[in-house]
């Protein structure tokens, strides 16, 4: 083994927004697999706006990480050196062994993946992931049936890519809400959404323009001034997809991290029958793994679904794109590619 | 027919809490069925926080009631006349045409009811909406699973006696909020809830000593303070029953009554799985009133429930009944006996 391991570590926890000395590079040894173990090559990094929540010690669903530790997140590369039966080098596997450029894993929690299905990166994004997140959430909650009108917030990212193309499929029609005239252009133009508005802009004014008669599914990847501006126009037996608040993930610190100031006035959920609910695609995502990625390969081999990804070029640039993240900087599904 | 008809009538729209002068109190001649009509005489009115909603000319689920009109309400009583095959004087029937002695209704629109299976009064309570809606609301959006934590707000009222009895034999905990010692007594002595705690003492602290692991299933029939200090308690996976937010139908009025004051920041939502869903009976509750009151009634036979009403003598009491019912001031299932 002529390279060395990269790997990024969480050194202490962000107070509000991470900033770059929250975290540190260092050059170790590569990993030496143990028995049922597979060492594995990293090429592709997620980032992932989840992975906020990990670096704090706030109660969560998932525990943190410990500081000095390597930052958690998925990759996908390929087998180096096997210590498993079933897995051999040149094996092109996914995992979520963190930040770093090597990883020794057991063989247990591999996923084995076809490369000559779609590019390797795809597996962090709209066959990842992502792409489950907004399979298992439209499944599960927005239930979205022909004709109705569903708004994706976040609209060019991971997620919200997939979701509004999935929704489209339905034969929904897409509103897209993004961070700037390039990104709605993107949405429509290349995705194929009906429209998309720019949350920089008048949003209020914007959202009466292209949903006058309201809101039948809402996706919810931002929270804060998105989220008050959709609530009012959500329609009768509206569903509300509770998949992310990013606005806030910087905003509120403390035992509860998730706090965070008020919401809409509940009194509409009645009235209305809203339904209003969360989910974490690991709960119940997984196990679903194969049927996603079938439906997926098919909608991408007849052309129906497209993906746009924003790849960093270099391990030691994964903080400083993740700070971005967390504002809005990336455009489309942010990977880092691991030299 | 020699009884005069006497009918509640809403004589102009409330602002903020209904006042006596909203209503007026008139004496006329009983009607006249027509042809497929019946005549009934009422027994027992039903009053309901549901009716504020219709005394508003504020957009809502169902249309208000017409300034000059006749309050609407659902009532049992007899047979007096019929028009009607299938109808006969004597008969024991319920419908929901008003606060008013005498309505002539169309047959299709009578539910006919056995007096030998409970007190004609329970028709309007635990055999009637509120119990249905109780039986709705956990069927279809609480479903408790045995050794859950169930948190009823309104525990004392119509509507949540019922949701915390058929907790209590679905094997869950079930915790009572009411305002009061009296009321708090009632719920844990009479109904058997496992305690009960006063909305009018330290809410925060009563709920921390008797709900510390947290809430399963919250039925709300409150909002304001009371949803505040549950909010935080709810477990990840916990389901928010929203049947009503009785605290907030006086304070709003304009555009949309159910605006309102801000509710929880939803971030916790999405980490914590919640699911936050409104119903109203009628959508989709009295196709299934025939299997609901065969289960009731097997309860009640059982001696597995019990309720308590606050009858109050009197039509022409009605409206300050109604006014005392938004401020909690009746004790039990709220109805007029009428002489």
């Amino acid at each position: 083994m002529t390279e060395s391991n990269l790997q990024v570590l969480l050194r202490r926890r962000p107070k509000g927004a991470p900033v770059a000395e929250d975290f540190e590079v260092v050059e170790t040894p590569p990993p030496v697999p143990q028995e049922g173990e597979v060492l594995v090559r990293h090429r592709f990094l997620s980032l992932d706006p989840y992975m906020r929540g990990r670096m704090s010690a706030a109660k969560s669903y998932a525990k943190p990480v410990d500081l000095g530790a390597v930052m958690e997140g998925a990759a996908v590369g390929e087998v180096v050196a096997s210590r498993a039966a079933g897995f051999a080098p040149g094996d092109t596997v996914m995992n979520s062994f963190g930040w770093q450029r090597f990883a020794a894993v057991p063989a247990a929690r591999l996923l084995r993946i076809d490369p000559a299905e779609a590019p390797l990166s795809a597996s962090l994004g709209v066959l990842g992931m992502p792409g489950l997140t907004a399979w298992v959430g439209l499944e599960d909650i927005g239930q979205p049936k022909p004709g109705e009108t569903v708004v994706v917030s976040a609209a060019s990212g991971a997620v919200g890519q997939v979701v509004g193309q999935l929704a489209k499929l339905r034969g929904c029609r897409v509103v897209g809400i993004a961070g700037g005239a390039e990104k709605c252009r993107f949405v429509t133009e290349e995705l194929g959404f009906d429209a998309c508005v720019d949350h920089r802009g008048a949003l209020d004014a914007q959202l009466e323009a292209v949903c006058p008669e309201g809101i039948d599914v809402y996706w919810e990847n931002v929270g804060g001034a998105v989220q008050a501006a959709v609530f009012p126009r959500l329609r009768d037996f509206a569903r509300m997809v509770m998949c992310g608040v990013i606005a806030q993930y910087n905003v509120v610190e403390g035992a509860d991290s998730f706090g965070g100031p008020p919401g809409p006035n509940l009194g509409a959920v009645v009235r209305k029958r809203l339904r209003i609910q969360g989910f974490i695609v690991s709960d119940t995502g997984w196990p679903r793994y194969a049927a996603f990625r079938r439906e997926m390969l098919g909608h991408i081999g007849a052309g129906r679904l497209r993906w746009r990804e924003d790849v960093v070029p270099g391990l030691h640039r994964a903080p400083e794109a993740f700070i971005g993240l967390l504002e809005g900087r990336n455009f489309g599904k942010l990977v880092v590619a691991i030299d």
